[in-house]
């Protein structure tokens, strides 16, 4: 993949953040990516439109994926999401086999990666993805920031 | 809660899983009760099934028991499941803010709550149940034993 065609993807996931913000929900969105490049998968929040806690942009974005490809596996595909996963997200990741992680802003606070839980990296982790962080992070911690802004200015 | 409670609300887990098995999934079972004893969300593995990476057991439930109350939390709701919650699982019950996890078999290679992430032990996790293991572990571990000596019998 060239660097174009990630930053188009981490673009493809900006807009689903966007999407999310507009629905009311916290500004993430996740896009997947098969071997040949076409985009099999992609979801913003819907924790609150769906009354589900486990509907993070990655879950709904893999869950269409899965659905799309008829396998609880992703073995070629790549998932582009604007924040650094959750513990949640980071697990659900390594179970879908998935290939490569590209992530934008990360996330001190409830991240899973690089930080807290550090999935990827315990022993009893039975898959991991590689991990390319820091991609379109400006406008993905921007987003964030501002939707948050307001939320404490409302 | 009762003993007889707990056991009674772990058989109905143990029950899911046995379901489970008969679809063709890993028997892993989970039921959520809610504060006055009422059953509001219960399901086994689904994985297969559903082409679903993050259809474990314990998700399957809450998915239900939060469509159930309308909410995307379960704050007076106990979760009863018949293996430790793997960490993906776990990161979902503490979004989810369960009030108390009881499990069966604690599971050394695959868990994330007494063992690998150890998710509610991390700085990062901002609700972590009450969490009681060793409930009809005999049982629960069994099923599983018998599912995979089965398997690779195969």
């Amino acid at each position: 993949m060239t660097p174009a065609g990630r930053q188009s993807y981490m673009e493809l996931a900006l807009e689903e953040a966007r999407r999310a913000e507009m629905r009311g929900e916290v500004p993430i969105g996740a896009v997947i990516v098969d071997a040949g490049g076409v985009v099999v998968g992609r979801g913003g929040n819907r924790t609150r439109e769906l009354c589900d806690p486990t509907a993070h942009a990655e879950i709904v974005a893999m869950r269409a994926a899965c659905a799309a490809v008829k396998s609880e596996r992703l073995p070629e595909c790549d998932l582009y999401v604007t924040l650094e996963p959750c513990p949640m997200c980071a697990a659900a990741i390594s179970f879908a086999r998935v290939r490569r992680l590209y992530f934008g802003a990360a996330d001190p606070k409830g991240g899973g990666v690089e930080n807290g839980a550090r999935i990827f990296n315990q022993p009893t982790c039975h898959h991991a993805p590689e991990v390319y962080g820091g991609l379109a992070e400006t406008e993905a911690g921007l987003l964030l920031r501002a939707f948050f802004s307001r939320k404490r200015g409302a």
